[in-house]
C-alpha cells in the first residue's frame, strides 16, 4: 500500500492530513513538523503516524513514496526538489512555485524520474468548478467572452507574498481549467498599505489574442467578504458565488448578438435573457477528491486533475502580475 | 423669473423637463427636439411650453436666460459654445465634453462671460451620496485609503463611446466628489466584442502621490446588474449598493491598523470589526435638486455643486483612459 | 365601441384610468369624483374624458355600458348594485363586498340581468401568478400539500376594516385560483394595538377535508416588507417572493415521500432535493390585462378570469375569520 | 471537583459531551450509552471517560454529581427523576418533560432535596439573545408589541412529537425569557402529511391579557431553510435572523403613534423609519457557556439562566397547543 508522508502541521496541513487520513488505497504514514506544542495533536488523533522534527528525515524515509508539502510558499521548490530527488512523488500547496523557473525546473525533473508531481489547487475538486466545466465543455455557455472575479475580504496581511500571490491562484487555477484559450499578457496594478510595498489590494488583467479577456479584483482590506466570479458566453452566463451555501452558481439564459450597421457604425445588440437555472451541486469534501485524484495517478501512472503543467500556468500569470505591478501596469507578455 | 430652455426630449431630456417645470423660481420657457413625434407628448403634457425644432432657435431666443444640453456627447461642446457665445447659463449632459481642450474653453468662456457652467452630475445630489460626503468630511471613517466600484449590467452598446465613458462617469464624479486627493495617472485595460473597437467591458486603476487608489469595473455585458462601491477609511468603511431599495449605504466600523516587526519584515495588522450601521437617507428626487442647484446659482451667482471644474476632472479621467488603452494598459499620467 | 364609466379617482382609480384609457375596444367615457382637486388632474390627463360629481349619474348615464367601482370596501355593495339595475357590468375593486349575502346577492342580480360581474383581484394576472397556476395545473410540482403567505409592512391602519380585509385579499385570491380545494374551516386569531378593535396583525389559517392547508400572516406593524408564499407539492415546492424584481418565482425541485414502519410507528421520510429553477416570467403590467378581460367578457359574454364567483369565495374566507377572532381562534366553517 | 456523568451520547450528546469536557471547574466523569458502535468514537476522544451500558448505572454512580440527560423528550422524565432521587444535580434536553404534570414534579422533587435543576435552551446563551434581552430590558425598543417566528426546512419527521414539540421550544424559549408579560391561552392548527397523524406543519398564537400577541410557523416541510423573528415595540423594532453569518440582529429604529380621531373613528397612525443598527455579536459557542452555567449554578447555589421553571413555562405553551390542535384550534387557556 502506498505510504504518504505530509511536511507541515499548519492550518492547511491538518485539513490535509485529515483527509489522507481516511484514504482507501493510501496510508499516511509520517507527519514532519518541528513544533512540538502540535505534536501533541497528531499523537493524540492519528496515533499510529509517525512523527519527525526534521523535513529532511521525513523526505529520505525509504518507507514513504509520496510526500505532500504544506509550508510557505518560499520553501515549496527546495522540498519539493528533494522530494524528487530522493524518488517520491510530489503534491506541494498552491501556488506551486515562488518562480516559473523553478516550476519549469521541478516538472523537468519529475518527467526525468517518471514521478507524479501535483498541485493543491483544491478548487478544481469542487462540485461548483466540475459542474462550470461541464457547462462550459458542453457548449452550453457557448463561446466564452470573459472571466471576471472578485475576491476581497478582511485578510492577513501576507509578510512574504502579495494579495494576488496570496488570493488569485484559487481564481487563476479555475480560469486555466475552464478556459482553452492561451493567455497572452498581463496588466496588474496595486496599492501597499503598509511600508513593505507587499500590495494588499490588487487588480489584473489577463489578455489574450482572441477576444476573451479575464480580471481580478484581489484585497485584504475589504469589510466585506466577496467570491463572486461572473463568466459569460454568447449564449449564456454563470455567476459563481462561492459564498451562498447552497446556490453557489446560476445559470442565466442570457446573451448577445450584435451586428453594425454599416452606414451608421451603429452596434445593435440584441440582447436575450431567460431562465435562471441553480444546478443541485454534488457535495463531496474537495480536498479528500484531491487526495484521491493524487494517489490514483500515482497507482495509474496518469497526470492527476491539478497536474504541474496548471500549476506552471498559474506561476506564469503570477510572475507576470508582478513584474507588470513593477512597471505601472504595463503590459507584460506571459513567458 | 429665470427663463429655461431645454435642449433633447429623449430619455433623460424628459426627466429633465419634469424636474424643471415644477421649480418654483424659474420657468420652463422652451424645448428643443427635432422628432416631430415627440412634440405631441411635449403639448399634451406641458401645454404652455414653447417648441422648437431647431437647437439654434431656442439657444438664440431672447427670451430663454439658461440652457440646459440633453443631447449626445460628441454634440456638447459645440451646443454649449454656441450658449455662451449667446449669454446663456449653460447646463450640460454628463461627461462635459469629449476632451480636456474642449471642456478647457468652455470653462474659460464662461468665465470670460461671467456665466454659471454646470454638469448635470446627478449623483452627487442624492442622499446616498450626500450621507458618504458627510461621513468623509467629519472624519467619521478616518483617513480614506481606496475606492473600489463596479457598475455592470445588459446595457445598449453604444456606437461612439465605450462603455468607460458611458457608465464610469457616475463614480469618477462621485470619486472627485467624494475625496480631495489630486489623482496623478491612470491604467486602463477593456476589450470590444464588435467590430467596431469599441469597449463594452473595461477596467481602470486610478493612481494618486500617496497610498490612496481607486478602481473602476465596467461592463454592458453582465447577465446581473451590480452598483457596488466600497470605501475604505482606516477607521470605518463604505459600502454603497445602489440598488438596495432602502439600505444603499451601511458604514462598517472595521480598520486596520499594522505595524512591521523589524527583525522577520512580518506585517502584524490588528484588524477590528464592531458593528454596522444602516443610515437613513434623504428620499428627495436627485434631479430635482439638480434643478435647484442650477436655478439658485444663476440666481446667486454662485458655483453649483456639480460645477464645471469637477465635470472637467471626470473627463480627464477619461480622456487618460482612453489613452491608456490605446497603449495597452500602460500608465498614462492626468494632464 | 364599449363606454366605461370609472366611480372614484383615489390612488387605485387612478391606474385603473390609466389602464382603462389605452384599451383597443373600448372608450373611457367618465369618471366620478366628488373630489374638486382631483377634476384638475382628470381634466389635464385626459381631457376628453366626463367629469361627474354624483356616482348615481356616472351610473344612470344611459351613454355607459360599464362601471368599474374604486370606492370603500363599505360602499361597493350599494353602487354595484345599483350599476346592474341600471343594466351595466360591473367590475368592483377587491374585496367584493363587506359580507357573503352582498355577494350573493350581486351574483343573482348579475345573472338573472345577463351582465357581467367582475372583481380586480389584479394579482391572478400578475406573471408570477400565471406560472404558479401553470406549474400547477400541469402537476409539475406534484398534488399540492400546503400554502403558506406572509404579506407583513408597515401599513396604513385602515379605520373601517382589518389588517385581513386589507392585505389577504390579494393572498385569498391566489390560493383560489391555484388551488381547486374547496376550503372548509377558518380559524383566525389577531391583535388590534388601537382601541377601536380593529386588529393590525392577524393569522388565519383555512382548513381543507382532504391533507392540505393554507395559512396568512397579515401585520401593518413590521419594520420590513416581506411578500413570502410557500407552495408545496409532493413534486416540487415554489417559493414566491413578489419583492424580488425580477425572480420572483422559484421553483425547488423537492419532494418528499413518506411510510411508516409499522412495528416502530416511525415515519421515514425520504427527501429529495435537486436543482431550482428560476422562470423568466410575463413583464405585461396586470391591471392592463384586468382592463382587457373584462372588456372582452362584455363583448364575447364569458366569464372573466377574476370573476364573481372567485371573488364571493375570497369574501367567505374573510367572513370566516371576523368570525373566528370574534370567537378567539374558534374553527368556523365557510357558508 | 464537580463530577458530571452524560445520559446518551447522540447527535446532540455529542456536542454536550464535547462542552463539558474542557470545562475549568468540573470533570467530565461517565457517559451512558447503550450503542456499541458509539463507544469507539467515546474512547478514541475522551479515553479517561468511564462509559456505562446502563443509564441507571451512571445515574447511581456515588462519584457523580450531576446528570445531564440527552435522550428522546419522552424519557425526560423518569431518568431525570432517578437522578433526582438519587440526589444528582440535573440538566435535561429541551423540551424539559412531555407534560406540566411530569415538570411540576421534578421542580417540587428538586425544590425538596435542593438540587440544580436545569433545561437545555441552548439559544438562550446565544449572542443574539443576549444583545436582545439587553435591548428589551433597557427599554430601547420601548413596550413590546409582538413577537412573530418562523422556523422551517426541511427537517427530519419525529416519529413521536409533532413540528411544534420539535421546532418550537427554541423560539418559546426566547420568548419567554425576552418578555416578561404573562400568556393566557393558545390557538393552534396544523396538518399531518403522514398517517400517524403528527403534524409536520404547524401554527401556534400566543395570546396575552394586555395587547401583546405571539405567533409561530413551524415546519418540517419547506423548501427553504427560515430562521425568522420580528419583537415590535412601540419605539423600536427587532428583526432576528438567525441564518445570516454575522448579522443576526437588525435593529430598526421605526415605531408607530396612534391617535383616533373621534369623530369619525379614524385611526391616524404616524410611522416613524429611521436608521437602521446591526450590532456585532458576542461569540462565544452557547452551548459552553450552557455548560458553565450549569456548573456555576450547582457550586453557588443559584438558579441558572435556562432554569426549571423557563422549562416548565415552554411545557406549558407545548401542551395547550396540543390541546388547541385537538380541539381545532380553539383558545386554550394555559394552566
Amino acid at each position: 500500500m502506498l505510504k504518504i508522508g505530509i511536511v507541515g502541521f499548519g492550518y492547511w496541513g491538518t485539513n490535509l492530513v485529515r483527509n489522507f487520513a481516511v484514504q482507501q488505497d493510501a496510508v499516511l504514514y509520517g507527519i514532519a513538523e518541528q513544533r512540538a506544542e502540535r505534536h501533541a495533536i497528531i499523537k493524540k488523533n492519528y496515533e499510529k503516524v509517525k512523527i519527525f522534527t526534521s523535513d529532511d528525515d521525513l523526505i529520505n524515509d525509504p518507507n514513504i513514496d509520496a510526500v505532500v508539502i504544506a509550508t510557505p510558499v518560499f520553501t515549496h521548490f527546495g522540498l519539493a526538489k528533494k522530494a524528487l530527488m530522493a524518488g517520491k512523488h510530489v503534491m506541494v500547496e498552491k501556488p506551486m512555485t515562488s518562480s516559473v523557473a523553478e516550476s519549469l525546473e521541478l516538472i523537468e525533473l519529475a518527467a526525468k524520474k517518471n514521478l507524479i508531481l501535483m498541485v493543491d489547487h483544491t478548487f478544481l475538486y469542487t462540485g461548483a468548478v466540475q459542474k462550470m466545466k461541464e457547462l462550459i465543455d458542453s457548449s452550453t455557455i457557448g463561446s466564452p467572452h470573459y472571466f471576471d472575479s472578485i475576491r476581497v475580504n478582511l485578510g492577513l496581511f501576507q509578510p512574504d507574498v502579495n494579495v494576488l500571490w496570496d488570493l488569485a491562484p484559487h481564481d487563476i487555477s479555475i480560469l486555466t481549467y475552464l478556459i482553452n484559450y492561451k493567455p497572452h499578457s498581463i496588466n496588474a496594478t496595486g496599492i501597499s498599505h503598509t511600508n513593505n510595498n507587499i500590495e494588499n489590494i490588487a487588480y489584473m488583467t489577463v489578455n489574450y489574442q482572441n477576444d476573451f479577456i479575464a480580471h481580478f479584483n484581489c484585497s485584504w482590506s475589504s469589510p466585506v467578504k466577496v467570491r463572486h466570479t461572473l463568466i459569460g458566453g454568447d449564449k449564456k452566463m454563470i455567476l459563481y458565488n462561492d459564498l451562498e451555501p447552497s446556490e453557489k452558481i446560476r445559470v442565466y439564459d442570457t446573451g448577445y448578438d450584435h451586428k453594425t450597421e454599416e452606414d451608421r457604425n451603429r452596434i445593435i445588440v440584441d440582447y436575450r435573457t431567460g431562465d435562471v437555472f441553480i444546478p443541485k451541486l454534488s457535495g463531496t469534501e474537495a480536498l479528500f477528491s484531491v487526495a484521491k485524484d493524487f494517489i490514483n495517478s500515482i497507482k495509474n501512472n496518469t497526470q492527476p486533475r491539478a497536474n504541474a503543467q496548471l500549476g506552471l500556468e498559474v506561476v506564469r500569470i503570477l510572475e507576470a502580475s508582478q513584474e507588470s505591478i513593477k512597471q505601472k501596469g504595463k503590459e507584460v507578455l506571459i513567458k
